[in-house]
């Protein structure tokens, strides 16, 4: 088990799984919202469905996920070489990339969320391979995911 | 060792920590934007700085967090009533919340990119207690984590 510098271990549960079409990870677009027409379910397991209250209030939903594919045993590798526009071509730190073969291989999809109906999460745009296990879904907020807000928070810290 | 429906294991290594001047849960900001001007440093484990490379290009950036802390050996509630205005006192489940005690606890934080150096990452806007481990560093896309995004994408899938 892994643990932390402090040797604590780090714990990882899947909440669910993503049903997509894409059976073949060489098919599947770049990022998710390059396929705003392509629909996935995931399936939450039912220790956690309690936990998808008032999830219907929100429209766009960041999926964390588990990108390790069982076939893949080599590590990942530091440098890659991204398709993302910004650096397309030229070789870059991992983390630099939102390449899926990654140190910890989490994934983070921004998604539309279509509805939720008992324990499954209808969404649009998905990036994600058939089967692919998920962490943590999150309601995606203004507030704390648009680089604009550092221009215009007026939060300040209080004593 | 915790695994995946499929009875794969998930292993997860923190990748460095950070260092703010937040030592007090209660007093963090509710989310990372809302403390424009907190600086904090990701130190960068030795085995993992070779993936920083081109890191400078970003300004706006993705820190995934572990927010586990050693002192809480509870289970994460299913239900939780979200501070943020979204929300705010009604009951949501925690999918529905960016509460920090998931059934996985894993911290989804955008921080402004003041300069990487060395194995050093200097950010501002921080919602994190001081030691948390960093599981995954990404860049802030706008084409991948701008809702916007997903009414004039143009990407097509090809057979």
């Amino acid at each position: 088990m892994s643990t932390t510098s402090q040797g604590l271990p780090l714990r990882i549960v899947p909440i669910g799984h993503v049903s997509t079409g894409h059976l073949d990870a060489r098919r599947i677009p770049p990022q998710a919202t390059y396929a705003p027409a392509d629909i996935a379910r995931i399936t939450v397991r039912a220790g956690f469905v309690d936990g998808l209250l008032g999830l219907d209030r929100y429209r766009h939903l960041w999926l964390i996920t588990w990108l390790h594919r069982p076939d893949s045993r080599d590590t990942a590798p530091l440098r890659v070489v991204p398709r993302a526009a910004e650096a397309a071509g030229e070789v870059q730190g991992v983390f630099a990339s939102r390449a899926p073969r990654r140190p910890n291989p989490i994934g983070l999809s921004l998604v539309r969320h279509l509805g939720t109906d008992g324990d499954v999460i209808t969404v649009a745009g998905v990036d994600l391979l058939d089967g692919t296990p998920v962490l943590d879904v999150k309601p995606w907020f203004r507030d704390c995911d648009d680089p604009r807000s550092f221009e215009t928070s007026t939060w300040l810290s209080s004593p």
